[in-house]
């Protein structure tokens, strides 16, 4: 029995065995052999299980992914059993009296070269075949287990170094029920999905992937932010009970899911709900939402080997507005680049990926992935109350030329006699400084505001809330934030428009008190944090609020804030 | 003849042969060779040809740089002429029939790797030498140049892709006449290191290492950020002419050195130079600054292969204290991290290090190296009129712990018996967003606030300065950071504090109108930017300034402030 302190990340209790999503260690050392015939009788027995790993995996992929997938697999199965590889490595055994490890790697990085060298994509497809092949070989004869996690079918918990969102993408979510990470924090990715998919999670443990094996027996607890190992019996028993009563608390909340959210004193705010999926509705409207604050388009462009055409967008943004049923849906145009890539984009390594060619940067040059979506996201408007917004502005300038060439989309389709909604209206996000600084300007020509603060802070304070060794920097009740988003929120109103948030801070319940006070309009969040959000406001008083963030905002550090925030709503 | 438009980084104009300081490729294909004998010969000669040249070099090194760096290259001279390593190869090169790079390369490979498995610092340094000896030899075979920038003996043009401070810390000065690079602008490392040297440079050119050969005549154009390769006679003439214009027009701004710096309506600013090292002295005494307004310490740290000793930066600090003759000193604590690496410190790699672990955050961490530099500092401070000041401070608590370490080392020195100066004013930089919106709460406690416009304005706009795909968004004239800007001294102003800016903005023509207007009242700069500026401010009224400054605070483009600024000054 062990046990990890790390951040909760996501609400709940989850207890299961471990999956490590880890890649293993397949270096070893070239050695002399003297018994060749023994080494050779090595090598064939790891093919013979590789071979019964592959069809598996192949037979799975069939049932799970289709066969288009399952092709893959089976063009491994051809390379793991083609006697013009096999020969010369058994025969480099023998010849050279070297292992198995090696004669197997230096073949076939000869072949893989040879392959990659012809100026022909079939034969550069062999040349990765080869490639994973090889791996999966070497496993077998090293003894270590490659990640194979379309290959999951129990219920599990995934302990991993990190999760990428293509990581992710590749995870059979029905059997998934809780993560634990070695690094990330509250507003890493890892975070937000397992948020979004319901699921407990522990980020930011520093040595999960160190300290849990395949098989452990896990609990996760996302309310405090621990991971026990191999608990005991006892433990498991006192988690079953505490997994209860949340369940029983979020009963509680359900009672509030068709109920407006209103302060003790009667200020209506709306909270709404940040999605990546059209599956993610379902979350959405069983915990109530108002509307979708923030739809992260980037999910359609990911883990897949090009871009979605217009249509596949088309479908999903109607999928969305339709299933909100003319409630208020904000989509977000594409937010890439930065720590989010596109193999297929193929954009240059940056320095500072954070500081670099992203999201609306990317959409004004490329213009051709901008205007599609653009096109799909028009055709789409009828279907609903679309709101679209784009992120990553710094400018007014860009907001001109971004909105241009919506407006240009536009005339084109009506003329193509395309139905477009009459109006939709047009916001940014405000996750830049400069923006939130200079906010009074673009209220005058925006339609709304949607505060990212998960970028807002990290810029603000020049600290990357991914590096754990600045994190203690990434402090959303500093007064300086507060500042920025009260020019926001007042930018906004001093014109007629409406202020959202949609980075994490909104569903956070020590800046809920706060944001009511500097008179936020729209809180958009995790759809599992809704319900909590609202129970919270029902208690606060708009009134004393106000007088609370007028106070903090002429504080020095968070630390008064936290106590301020404290001791006004204990 | 051939033509590169770049950005004009520094004044001037520089005529000379081009050096170019680019890695040369070594990469070669492994051959099967019939004729051995002449293969060994060949492998022969390139080994007489590197002990000429390492002779040469180890001899220039002794000169130069002393017997401590000439010793290094004793050391690869024995590796050279080693028989133990050159045996091995020439009977590689017999019995496998293969070419002589090949066999150096296969047979260093495993030498090295042999020597780095060993737990034994000289076997390790004995590895690196073989590497560095075998990248010789192989130049040699291949027939390329190393790049070998203690040889340079006349006065060149150095040509890279990028110019990085420990580059420029190898370089002898005396023959380095200017700079073209690659990438980079005027804020980049390499410009602000030519302004220090008072050498003309043009950056960003995208081509310059493809274009310029070793040897070409280039003639750098500093004024007009042009490049010429191999001009025409009558080019080269024509320079001539327009450098000895701009000569004439720095003798006519000469004559401002010993005057105060005052606007036409008789407002007083200070002047300021910018430095790096004690050598810059002469340089920001000869150009009339009123005092060093950034003394940037890291150099001392750079270019050497340990910490530098308490001894040693007190001599610096003394030189520059005494040598600046009781005007102020303002001295940056370490600012290392982010692009700039110190080898023996081993900071991590971070994915984003403009947002990472870096100056007064290290600093807090790395005690040891913090406080051996305060003493220092304060053990100097008697010797002129030092301020110092702290770098990327994000909050009052990062402030407040580095005042009470500089307070502790205080006490302690005057426990010991040494003379600390009775009054250091202690600063912050102003160069994370963060700090200027609270910028009022800051005045409260710190002597003086110096603003770095560089940091400043790539985290307000959230765009990497370096990155050439979003340095469009480095807008100095921004509203937003002018907004900012008004704030810091506002509210240094306030409190009856200084405020000051030591970024490359407040030697800038189109901004000194501004922050003139805004009433900041020092501006530190290149120190070869002071008397251009004196001349400058000498033509404008600052109240007619402030109207202005107040005017452009509610413009929405950085586009419509330059034409305000033009329009009012022309």
């Amino acid at each position: 029995m062990a046990f990890l302190q790390g951040i909760a990340a996501s609400n709940g209790i989850a207890i299961a065995k471990a999956y490590r999503l880890v890649e293993p260690n397949l270096s070893f050392d070239k050695k002399s052999i003297e018994d060749t015939a023994s080494e050779v009788s090595r090598f064939q027995s790891a093919i013979t299980k590789s071979k019964a790993e592959l069809e598996a995996i192949r037979d799975r992929a069939h049932i799970e992914l289709g066969a288009d997938k399952a092709a893959i697999f089976e063009a491994h199965l051809l390379v793991l059993t083609d006697p013009e590889l096999n020969g010369p490595i058994e025969d480099k055994i023998k010849s050279e009296k070297v292992n198995a490890e090696a004669a197997l790697k230096e073949t076939a990085d000869m072949f893989v070269m040879m392959f990659e060298q012809m100026d022909n994509e079939y034969m550069k497809e062999r040349a990765a075949d080869i490639r994973d092949v090889t791996k999966r070989v070497l496993s077998h004869l090293l003894g270590v287990q490659l990640v194979n996690p379309s290959m999951i079918a129990e219920e599990v918990i995934i302990v991993a170094e990190d999760l990428t969102p293509s990581d992710t993408a590749q995870l059979n979510r029905q059997y998934v029920l809780g993560f634990t990470t070695d690094i990330g924090g509250r507003t890493s990715h890892s975070a937000i999905m397992a948020r979004s998919m319901e699921i407990p999670a522990v980020v930011g443990t520093k040595t999960a992937t160190e300290e849990i094996n395949n098989g452990d027996l896990v609990i996760v607890d996302g309310l405090k932010g621990e991971v026990h190992i191999n608990p005991t019996p006892e433990l498991v028993e006192e988690y079953r009970n505490i997994h209860q009563q949340f369940e029983a608390q979020k009963t509680e909340w359900a009672k509030l899911v068709n109920e407006k959210t209103l302060s003790a004193d009667g200020h209506h705010v709306e909270l709404a709900a940040n999605i990546g999926t059209p599956n993610d509705l379902k979350g959405v409207l069983a915990n109530g939402g108002e509307g979708v604050g923030l739809y992260r388009t980037e999910f359609l462009y990911m883990g897949r080997d090009q871009l979605p055409t217009e249509e596949e967008q088309f479908d999903a943004y109607k999928a969305v507005l339709e299933g909100m049923n003319g409630k208020p849906v904000v989509v977000r145009t594409l937010d890439i680049g930065g720590d989010k890539e596109l193999p297929y984009l193929q954009l240059p390594k940056e320095l500072n990926p954070f500081l670099g060619f992203r999201a609306i940067r990317l959409c004004l040059e490329e213009q051709d992935i901008f205007r599609t979506q653009l096109r799909a996201l028009l055709r789409a408007s009828s279907y609903g109350n679309l709101k679209i917004m784009f992120p990553m502005i710094a400018t007014l300038d860009e907001f001109r030329e971004a909105k241009a060439i919506l407006e240009d989309e536009k005339q084109k389709l009506i003329a193509a006699g395309q139905t477009v909604a009459d109006r939709i209206e047009l916001g940014i996000m405000v996750e830049i400084p400069s923006t939130a600084v200079l906010a009074d300007q673009f209220a005058k020509e925006v339609d709304f505001f949607s505060i990212g603060t998960n970028d807002l802070i990290q810029y603000t304070m020049a600290a990357d809330r991914m590096n754990q060794r600045v994190s203690y920097l990434y402090q959303p009740y500093s007064p300086s934030i507060l500042r920025l988003v009260k020019m926001v929120i007042d930018a906004a109103h001093a014109e007629g428009k409406w202020a959202g948030m949609c980075g994490e801070m909104a569903g956070d319940e020590t800046a809920i008190p706060l944001l009511l006070g500097l008179g936020l309009d729209e809180f958009s969040m995790s759809a599992t944090s809704i319900l909590k959000a609202r129970s919270q406001i029902k208690k606060l008083t708009k009134s004393e609020m106000e007088s609370l963030a007028n106070q903090v905002l002429n504080m020095q550090t968070t630390s008064q804030v936290i106590e301020a925030v404290n001791a006004a709503t204990k």
